[in-house]
């Protein structure tokens, strides 16, 4: 690109850097309206001064034109001092204080609410100042910093002072000084007008660039979190306050049409520069000094009526998806824990695991997704006797999905219906669901860190509710699936190879890399076999692959070639195996062909017993 | 339950209709306000009358009290004719004639907006009556019939006027007359006031159930389509300017005040209902005739209030998750179509399959998600060379997501990148996308149904790039993975029992069921595994479980013990294969057993690598 290009220097050349130019271009040709005289530093602003910026609320900004050129934040200094304020005092108080009802009148009007004593709203000029009245600090410089620190805090750099603009504002900012003392005559304000004005003034004079507008923008439409800096500037809680009376207010006598075509929380300022929010998604800053006869930039309220058609924007073009908060179901008979079981066990859960129901869930748990959730789940508890709720992809639970969650708890256990949750940590957006749903130690819902141990714990309930097969730690070799169809000559060959081996607890039975001269049958107890990665974090390096109980085998391709371990095997608790040396088979295999032969094919049918689960597996998560 | 309870007949008995019977029993304890008297007919309403109805965006209806009870829709009807005028004259022609910024008067005020020459909004009597004016009819009749189907689509059943309360409307309604004379004096409506009169006080004496409000507000929730009868009753594209009316006139001067703290665009009528609407989630209606000040059910401004509070339902309480669009990427190394492909093709593939992405996309694709897609794809595109886009769980895509998606084919198109679509389909919500991505001849996008063709073309893509393996339809025995390490007199052995083989396009080669007892080898042409299932529908009978090419073998587990065809074998185009007799092989295998063994082992092998690289797929799928 030429140095001429509109594109700021912080671009790389995208799709919307292109569509951004583009608008840049025509709307520049718009030369309507008429700079602000009334303080006369900013008659000096250049008529030509364009600048566009969105930030998202990822923390990628877009910009175009001069947009970095400083001016004067003026009236979009009264959404953050409003959200301050709330932040500081609470809602009730300040409502107490200022009112949120649009006037229908010019930003600098003289109308006060009589009846309940406080300006309309925080928006026009006498609500600002009563906001203003309530910024904190011990001095003067004191509460002028906390005000600068919290417009910084938005933009994610420090902001400072435009001395020349503060000063003509002093010199000239009559009206105000008479909105100040009428609600100082009417008890509205209690400090000195001069005092008030001193801070309002100054924070109109903030020098911003459209860039920081932007950011400050998307810092609201992302809940308050700078996406630069990741701090908090405002309270989530307050954040719909803000957005609500900036909708309803920050455009004046011209918010209801702003509201009904471009649809955006918005708040301008007089030298030319327009905020626009939009919740989650973006928040944009332009400016352009020529005003309209609201007082609001031409290019301004054109660039973001461009952006809302083109983008499809309007807070009221609903994007929300109740119905995918359900990714997917799945059964029991098709998911399984990566514990291997024995094929008793298997096929009782072949039988009975759909009385298991993996329910993932998916975006944020809401009222209307959470009640769709609910009701679903409420239907599936007619057959399944287990519902494992995987949350991996949750990214946030408001407080109305903890009370519907909460209720669907009680209401499951009262029919004996187990609801177990995976994949709820104890930190983030989540801990508090979590600590809702094991809050009551009688009621608690079984929670996991991952969801195969959540299935590997529904399907021991099963096992331990439907099998009668006694006890399981005494077999024959020949009821090994392995050894079946070998007779009875052929079994005494081989129990003549047995070597029965003890583990202790954590020991480890195989190592990955070792040898492979000895194939295993579980005897007695559990183990585990996890694959050792080449991680930094400790926690991670270790990767758990499968648990296998009594009547598994494992180590069976050491049969072939031998070759090595490509795995570790570690006791979970004192272990008894039956272990088998792979050269004495092989040296009796030369002697006995088919037994060798019969024992291939089973390992082989128990293979393509696995490939075709597998692939049953593979074809339910392609859902 | 007994009889008495306040639970709804409509109603089961789940968590939500437990909050909403608490709530109703709280709420009834209130009773403050006035039942208006103005209309002598209202004053007749039982005071005590309270119903709660809630109706989600899939239609269940929670409903809770007198759910049932008649009343008159009075003012709520002026959302639904509003939404009618925007749909029968557009936009512009509507904002000519009534404006939509808020008055901060009462709704029977006699302000009229005389710089523009329209009513202020058309949720003050004045608009309403203009809107009025706009309902089409060839007669009286006919209008009213047009006015009564809009609300009854809306409803979902057919809707009645209440004559009593009509005739005394009609008898009291002095000074809607006089606003109507005022209007008809500036040119703001042409009509006689009395034939304008006479459908407003119709529209307004329109008999509904709170149940039947709450109906109406979720077909405004619902994008406009009624969730009930899937009927549309107005079209999406005006929702949002009947909900922002709503939001910023509905309650008159209360809006602001109601805006702050209940945040939904809502609508009150002077009988005593309320409708809420809570977009992509649910509509309320609720009923109670004792009025506040303002003319708004106290009871139903309660209930909205508590509810907006405990569901989280404010509209400036974000729930969009731009973040969400990406449900996961998975490597082409890692995922792979279910074509067979011989063995160095798989090498192929594992060493160049990074070169193909799939990104699995979900939920809504409108700006925020979109630019975060396309941001991804642009970044996945600095290494690979094919990106497959998975739509399978998107479910809208809105013009802004046209437009980015567009721009982003175009950009990677520049860039020798390929952008594959997977699940476009070319109905529903989706099919304008995909006009969009296939639209010019030159850089249209390639589009398939399904992932797995999307996988394949990419692999074979790939294969014709990199592989100068040359003419693989001629090999020798020896190099199939199948016959590794047997010696050259072996080999001989096996060339004996070759039987080559020709099948015509669509012929099928080996089919279900049938006994097994020759394996194959593909020589040239590729072959299809399909399983026939059970189904109604034709074109799901056949499933595609996998394609092979020449070098890859099939059937071979025949060679274990025989046994039954588990799948159909088609043949794609003219194929040649060399089959394996297996009784002629078990054969040998008793008098060469080191043949059979390695040939047992290289299957195992086979197996193995098979089930080691589907456990792999399952991780990833799983993550």
């Amino acid at each position: 690109m030429e140095a001429k290009s509109p594109l700021g220097a912080q671009s790389s050349i995208g799709p919307i850097d292109h569509y951004l130019a583009d608008l840049h271009q025509r709307i520049a040709g718009v030369t309507d309206g008429e700079i602000a005289t009334y303080i006369p530093e900013l008659a000096r602003a250049d008529p030509e001064t364009f600048g566009i910026a969105i930030a998202t609320v990822d923390g990628r900004v877009y910009t175009v034109g001069d947009a970095d050129h400083p001016f004067t934040i003026q009236s979009i200094s009264k959404a953050f001092v409003y959200g301050y304020t709330l932040a500081e005092y609470g809602r009730d108080f300040v409502l107490s204080h200022i009112g949120v009802e649009p006037t229908g009148e010019a930003f600098n009007s003289i109308v006060l609410d009589e009846v309940h004593n406080r300006p309309y709203n925080p928006m026009v000029n006498a609500g600002a100042m009563a906001a203003a009245e309530l910024i904190k600090g011990d001095t003067p410089e004191a509460r002028i910093a906390t005000m600068l620190g919290t417009m910084s805090k938005h933009a994610g750099r420090s902001l400072h002072i435009d001395e020349s603009v503060l000063r003509s504002e002093q010199a000239t900012g009559h009206r105000n000084r008479a909105i100040a003392y009428m609600m100082l005559n009417s008890g509205m304000i209690h400090s000195a007008p001069e005092t008030i004005l001193d801070i309002y003034f100054r924070q109109c004079s903030v020098r911003v660039s459209c860039t920081d507008l932007a950011v400050m923008a998307a810092t609201l439409a992302n809940d308050g979190v700078n996406p630069l800096t990741g701090e908090t500037a405002l309270d989530r809680d307050y954040i719909q306050d803000v957005l609500t009376v900036m909708n309803s207010c920050g455009m004046y006598n011209y918010a209801g049409q702003w509201s009904y075509e471009i649809g955006m929380p918005a708040k301008s300022g007089v030298a030319g520069g327009i905020i626009a929010v939009i919740p989650g998604q973006i928040g944009i800053g332009v400016f352009s000094p020529r005003l309209d006869a609201h007082g609001h930039s031409v290019r301004g309220v054109r660039v973001c009526a461009e952006i809302s058609e083109t983008f499809g924007l309007h807070v009221f073009r609903n994007h929300t998806n109740s119905g995918a908060v359900i990714r997917r179901e799945l059964s029991g008979t098709v998911v399984r824990s990566k514990r291997v079981r024995s094929p008793q066990e298997r096929s009782l859960l072949d039988d009975k695991g759909d009385l298991i129901s993996v329910v993932e869930v998916q975006g944020g748990l809401f009222f209307g997704s959470t009640e769709r959730l609910v009701r679903r789940v409420d239907a599936i508890a007619a057959e399944a006797e287990f519902i494992v709720l995987d949350l991996r992809r949750v990214h946030d639970a408001d407080k109305a999905a903890r009370r519907l969650l909460r209720d669907l708890l009680a209401w499951l256990r009262a029919r004996d219906r187990h609801l177990v949750f995976a994949h709820l940590p104890d930190d983030g957006p989540l801990a508090s669901l979590r600590d809702e749903m094991t809050a009551d130690d009688d009621t608690a819902a079984r929670v996991f860190d991952h969801r195969d141990q959540a299935l590997e714990w529904c399907e021991n309930q099963l096992i331990a509710e439907f099998d009668e097969g006694g006890d399981r730690t005494k077999f024959s070799l020949g009821q090994l699936d392995i050894f079946k169809g070998l007779d009875r000559d052929d079994l005494r060959v081989l129990e003549g190879l047995v070597r029965p081996m003890v583990f202790e607890p954590g020991q480890t039975i195989v190592r990955e890399g070792d040898e492979a001269n000895l194939f295993f049958v579980v005897a007695r107890g559990t183990v585990t076999i996890q694959l050792r990665l080449d991680s930094e974090n400790e926690s991670e390096r270790l990767v758990r692959v499968a648990s296998m109980g009594p009547g598994v085998t494992f180590g069976e391709m050491a049969l072939l070639d031998g070759g090595y371990r490509s795995a570790d095997v570690v006791a979970d608790e004192r272990v008894v195996c039956y272990g088998f040396s792979v050269e004495q088979l092989r040296e009796v295999g030369k002697t006995h062909p088919a037994l060798f032969t019969t024992i291939l094919g089973n390992m082989m049918r128990d293979f393509s017993e696995r490939l075709r689960r597998a692939n049953d597996e593979i074809r339910a998560l392609e859902q």
